[in-house]
């Protein structure tokens, strides 16, 4: 299969569910089923989304957190949750469902069922369920604006950096091996905080809410990269971004870390994937609090092509990044 | 692992949810999202759920219609569907899609969203939405009382002697070779209807919507076999059954085919699985309409066992079927 096939069938599906049905497309399914219910499912494949050997625990973690992502991306409140779990022989359901009940409470969400089969590799499918927020309204894909502003709700490419990291040690997990290749303290702190947010993504639910809460705001969660999914954002609305190089906001150690991986901090910023971060636009003059972290990167523009800005030079940023039908794109 | 880790486990997730939660147990979570929403997921893994090698246009419809069935045993009516797809590159995604979405158009089903993935075997986790009828409320396992009479919604264990014939002969389909060690025109008629009903499930919906409008009924649809589904309805409800071997309603020539499959035809009809019928319960006296193609087949009782009655002879039926975790129990 060839690079972003995943969008393409996309666009196929699209064409055969039909017009004026506009619900491929946005993080989550926004469904009008008794005054607004956003539906979204995710997939974590054993080998495919996570290193092999990963802890159920942290697996079950990082299974809501990446949907809990998709849900905070169109501003709805988390309510429901089912899960659909393969898994081999000797799996510790156990420390799995623990660990995912865990989660679950505290981001308020009801574990209202599931299915249960035998396979390898583990694979586990959750669909989430969530409601409009009282007095707001869903976010989509599809209401950015030219001259809005876009923002990020954090910094990008650490997530990758991290699995880059666990990719070269032993067993994945919180207290994985860094690797001797990375030097210097600076590096192998920033290792450490890679590792962990790659494992453990903080889904940004406080800040989607508080954009459902505007007046008109689009957002789209970072799973596949800044790059593909600014594409996507810009497709739906269709409008096309100017981005700025200099603006992207790096965790600390970040380049140096990228340095000892052997990986160019802009390309990993880019297309590196996983970060969870909401990626979004607001009119100009709406400003998100500062105490959710918010960077302005870029803006929207009424020409249709998605330009990165480098210093004094421009070019058209390709939707690098990854495609789940094609690998890295 | 051992035998009925599946029920183990789910009983063990109870305790952890919480009383007062009664959402496991039910073939759909009934949920209390703006006045009654049913959820449902059901995986297919090739290989696991399916015999490799089948056409993804007959997978997609199974699976469809396997979902359906969960909510046709609560009553609900059909709204929406998630997928979450992992397939080996080559897989015919189109082929699929062609197929899930004109099934979900027979339906009434919209397909709202998804997550696609690259992994093999096929992994196929379909999450459904369904309404609470107009008129109408959900059913659940835990409504059978003593003194209710049993009722099948069809023929047991025709689609186990399919699943069966499938697994002699080469790719599975429609037109799957008959193997010639089943003799007679009777057991090769009979072999070609169990294929397709293996393959080709249909969920009892019009049952289900009939039920729905009953003051009291209880339902279960048989997915891993008669006597296991029993005994999960009895747990549910707190009481017991007994039921008569020689009602089992059995479909043409089905004794032919068992005797050439070397299978009992009553370890099949009680255990084989994936009948996708519905077992119900009513007040005696409330009969579903003939054409519904129902046969009363016992009695719940206060008694808490669940007994088998075979002429004079009357034996504790175990819980034998398919269990997900542990196989065949």
């Amino acid at each position: 299969m060839r690079p972003h096939d995943e969008d393409r069938l996309l666009a196929w599906l699209r064409r055969r569910v039909g017009p004026g049905r506009p619900l491929i497309g946005d993080d989550a399914a926004l469904i009008e089923l008794h005054g607004g219910v956003a539906l979204t499912v995710d997939t974590q494949i054993e080998g495919v989304h996570y290193l092999p050997g990963l802890d159920p625990a942290l697996m079950a973690a990082r299974l809501l957190a990446v949907n809990l992502s998709d849900l905070a991306a169109c501003g709805a409140e988390p309510a429901y949750a089912l899960l659909a779990l393969a898994a081999p022989p000797g799996f510790d359901h156990q420390g799995f469902f623990r660990s995912l009940l865990a989660a679950c409470r505290r981001h308020g969400v009801r574990l209202a069922g599931g299915d249960l089969a035998r396979s390898a590799p583990t694979t586990a499918a959750l669909t989430l369920v969530g409601r409009r927020r009282r007095g707001g309204r869903f976010l989509r894909r599809s209401a950015a604006r030219p001259g809005d502003l876009l923002w990020l709700g954090g910094t990008v490419g650490e997530s990758a950096a991290g699995r880059f990291v666990l990719a070269l040690g032993g067993a994945p997990g919180f207290r994985a091996p860094v690797p001797v290749s990375i030097r210097g303290a600076a590096a192998r702190a920033a290792a450490r905080r890679a590792i962990r947010r790659h494992l453990a993504p903080q889904p940004q639910l406080e800040l989607g809410a508080w954009l459902a809460h505007r007046r008109r705001a689009s957002a789209i969660d970072l799973s596949d990269g800044l790059a593909r999914d600014l594409h996507r954002l810009c497709r739906e609305s269709g409008v096309g971004a100017e981005i700025d190089a200099e603006r992207l906001p790096l965790a600390l150690g970040f380049t140096e870390l990228c340095a000892a991986l052997g990986h160019g901090p802009l390309e990993l910023a880019l297309g590196g994937g996983e970060d969870y971060v909401l990626l979004f636009a607001l009119p100009e003059g709406v400003r998100p609090p500062h105490r959710l972290g918010c960077t302005a990167i870029g803006r929207i523009t009424a020409r249709r092509a998605v330009v990165l800005i480098e210093g004094s030079t421009r070019r058209a940023l390709p939707p690098m990044g990854w495609d789940h039908l094609a690998g890295q794109g």
